[in-house]
């Protein structure tokens, strides 16, 4: 008897012993059938279904190929838990023990076992659009009963939908059953510009680690694939019309990205709701476009002599002719509506120690940052509103004259201020300085990025709701410095899932107990579904503490 | 001519302007053929030998399937480089491109190029030992030349002089040959006793990972797998005589180690030259032994209220028969004449909680601390002079009677004063305190990890250099409250592969300019060192910076 008393003493508590009891068990038990991230209104009742093979998915109204492939993704996702309920039906019973600590579904068994799932029908209202977007409507509702209904108005609401579904399943504590409640949920986002930022100049990632963080992405409900393809180490954008700029400045042959891996690659985003974002980070960040193309770059000087190259020459015709030419096979291959330019952190020191420029500077009475002014000046109509540029702040914080469609992406200290004065301005933004990925910390730090809300942190500030729709989101970022295909997946997952759900779910609510209780809500959840993402293949790391991921019945 | 310079500006030069100049291409760009960890003679030649599929490998006086199977290995690891050689060359010529950056060997192309390596004969001097074990000779000496010389006094030191063979190879700028200098090398281990812990009590760590941490053990001659197998968490140990704690004990059925794993475990690990040291930790961290064995374990109360079963119970003799049936089991599946017994970390609040203990304490006139002294003393005779005691330090520092040959593992805070004090009381000890890899930082840690040399602490600390043996060596620790199959070859690779050079090598010298020196060429070998891990199939993550590995090449 006394190891159910171990069992059911909370692990934080704290006695008057000074003792600290450890549950022998996961730290915290995850939950079962819980979405990540959390639905806007979900209605739960412990009546449940289980799932068999017989079970069908059907579209109703419209359907599309995106569709039509998700209905089969999704299907098999779920196939592969009923068959790990098989498997355990089938083994001997003393293998069947469930994780100790785990919440018992055992005391449903007898009183509210219904029937099997029969179908679901997929009631689509619109006909499918052919592209993600900024503005595509993510909304749905499911109702979970013998027959299931997921109702949406767009293609990726029902994208949205289908991976809530696949979300609810759950099997029972000893691993032999596949159950589903019956559940009422009406979701929708509550920032459009969900993102995950992926360096591969810094170290190359393979194709095959970007799809699986794709995966990963619409496991998080996460919109935005911000791809910062290229940067001063490498260059493995293998442009077509400027062959040497990868050939040359690319680590190696066997670290490039050509044309057929970027379509592979946008194809897989477009099916699942995820818009691809390219960065092509000017003036500064440029130095592998110079190993190929050196006339562009500035040549930096300590006293009379050449020590490298720097930014972008701004006072060269040529940077500005082939930046067209790029920007142009770069809106032909990525469909998407944006355009990062970059923008961040240019070496203003390098165009002020050129004689060149100095003279230029002298000529035109203009200072090194207006400098950066022209250049983006010049850059911008190169996209020749064939694109809409989005630019990390310092854009903003120069001075740079900017269109008011200009998105500006906040990154840097004292952001609450920055977003202030951007919105002020009449500008969207989108928020990333609480969410960057290759800050580290010993035991984890995903509640740090759960508890960061932009919205939030304006409000405080300023106590004026009115300018908060104009931040549209955020983007984890993954900086590749440290990070490179042995430890990308595990290092982005699942800390990126604390900002999908912030950007996704209902903010959290003010009060001090009110956001511990959701932290530990939060915690459970997370085990569960990073147990799933393990589960699908994404070697998720732990979150919290000690836990149990059974990923595999074995006969 | 431009791009040339760019290239060879050192990455960390800062110049007068203030500008940080970012190289295209690799921050430390990686070595061609540097061992790690750092031999301790080694004279190298610019002349140097290709490889081509007739070289064989002959042992000669001696020899044993330890030996057979390694040379297998290793002739197996070099062909692999062998056919990326081959592959480069059947490319189109402008897929040869080198990774930027990297120091040229092209220089040598004409001038020292001699004759294909024709064969090593490995000249060992006794016969083989069948297990590794805490004297065991690890010194070789390995001369490259067309007819190459590796020689050893045991088998072990012939493992670590193939391990340094194969690292010796390296592939030209365009990868389109593989190549070995002329050398001579002397080497053998500063430390004796250089290991790696892994817990696979807070999360289950698959037999295929540990396999692969005993691969890249190898890969650093590390000698000691420190198996803290079981904890508070779960008890993953399948006892034959008590099946029940892991029945009951381990998180679930496929989260197990049987007989059988264990058996492939030591087998792998003794073809490898590396000693596996169980660890059972009594009389604290023992919850998961309770799930199945409550009363072996201490009640513990609030006030009059059983709250849950803190540590083995000291004063029942149920817990030391138990242990010592156990031990026995341990003793015949385990092979080292070490077994760990743990102590760390006893919970005396538990104890004194209880009012059996109470009573006792009161009779008796002896503290909780006490306690923990006299179940040390009725436990460490269980071992029966069978397995010699490692044991945490607290198991000194809290007076417990120790023989002279017990070693103890210094992990806690003040760690110099602990290490004086066992060395003074005569024992010897294996440090830890720095080298928790559980601890992460921002950017990368594994310099702190390097610098840390005990011996080296304790001189500075007294100036007495007669201590030092019997500093036997250390522990790299993979405590695993966060980590599991998805992350824990990263997060030990290669940080571990730090502390394995720090324990084999040489010390750092005492001047600062010095150590600097040392780090920035320890930091272009760790380059080198992790992308051959990569190549074995060792995600070890990078090390510094930016960097580019190539581990295929496509044809």
């Amino acid at each position: 008897m006394l190891r159910y008393l171990i069992i059911f003493v909370a692990v934080t508590n704290f006695f008057a012993t000074g003792m600290y009891v450890v549950n022998p068990g996961p730290q915290y038990p995850p939950t079962k059938g819980e979405v990540w991230p959390k639905p806007q209104y979900e209605k739960k009742e412990d009546k449940y279904f289980t799932h068999n093979s017989s079970f069908i998915i059907t579209p109703t109204n419209y359907t599309c190929d995106i569709l039509n492939k998700a209905i089969e993704r999704y299907a098999f996702t779920v196939r592969a838990l009923h068959n790990m309920a098989r498997r355990s039906r089938k083994n001997k019973p003393h293998r069947h023990r469930q994780v100790r600590g785990a919440p018992t579904t055992e005391k449903y068994e007898e009183v509210h076992r219904t029937h099997a799932l029969q179908k679901m029908e997929i009631v689509l209202t619109s006909p499918c659009e052919e592209l993600p977007h900024l503005n595509m409507d993510e909304s749905y509702s499911l109702t979970i009963d013998r027959i299931s209904i997921l109702r949406s108005e767009s293609v990726w609401g029902a994208l949205r939908g289908l991976e809530t579904w696949s979300q609810l399943f759950y099997l029972t504590d000893n691993y032999t059953q596949l159950r589903i409640n019956k559940t009422h949920i009406m979701d929708y986002p509550r920032y459009k510009h969900r993102g995950l930022l992926l360096d591969t100049s810094r170290h190359y990632i393979s194709v095959s680690n970007i799809l699986k963080t794709l995966n990963a992405m619409a496991m998080n409900k996460l919109n935005v694939f911000h791809w910062h393809i290229v940067d001063d180490q490498s260059f493995p954008y293998q442009s077509e019309k400027f062959p040497n700029l990868s050939a040359l400045g690319a680590y190696h042959s066997s670290m490039i990205y050509t044309h057929e891996d970027i379509q592979k690659i946008i194809a897989y985003a477009t099916e699942r709701g995820i818009r691809v974002l390219p960065e092509f980070d000017v003036p500064g960040h440029t130095r592998s476009w110079g190993v190929a193309y050196p006339d562009i770059l500035t040549k930096c000087y300590d006293k009379k002599n050449v020590i490298g190259l720097g930014p972008m020459n701004p006072i060269n015709n040529a940077t500005y002719t082939m930046l067209g030419q790029l920007f142009e096979e770069i809106q032909e291959w990525f469909p998407d509506k944006y355009l990062h330019v970059g923008g961040d952190e240019v070496e203003l020191n390098c165009w002020k120690s050129n004689p060149e420029l100095q003279d230029y500077m002298a000529k035109h009475n203009v200072s090194a940052y207006q400098l950066h002014a022209i250049f983006m000046q010049n850059v911008i109509p190169l996209l020749q509103n064939k694109s809409l540029p989005i630019v990390w702040q310092e854009v903003f914080d120069e001075g740079v004259p900017l269109s008011s469609d200009t998105i500006i992406q906040v990154w840097k200290n004292q952001w609450v201020n920055t977003m202030v004065k951007i919105l002020e301005a009449g500008h969207r933004l989108i928020f990333s300085a609480s969410w960057y990925l290759d800050h580290i910390k010993s035991g984890g730090d995903w509640t740090d990025f759960y508890i960061a809300d932009p919205r939030l942190m304006v409000y405080n500030a300023t106590g004026n709701d009115s300018l908060l729709d104009n931040i549209i989101g955020g983007e984890a970022c993954m900086w590749g410095e440290v990070v490179d295909d042995a430890n990308v997946i595990n290092r982005v997952w699942p800390r990126s899932s604390a900002v999908a759900e912030r950007l996704w779910s209902a903010s959290l609510a003010a009060s001090y107990r009110a956001r511990k209780d959701a932290l530990t809500d939060a915690r459970h959840r997370l085990e569960e579904h990073t147990c799933r993402m393990n589960r699908r293949g994404i070697a998720a790391q732990p979150p919290n503490g000690p836990s149990a991921c059974v990923t595999h019945i074995h006969q």
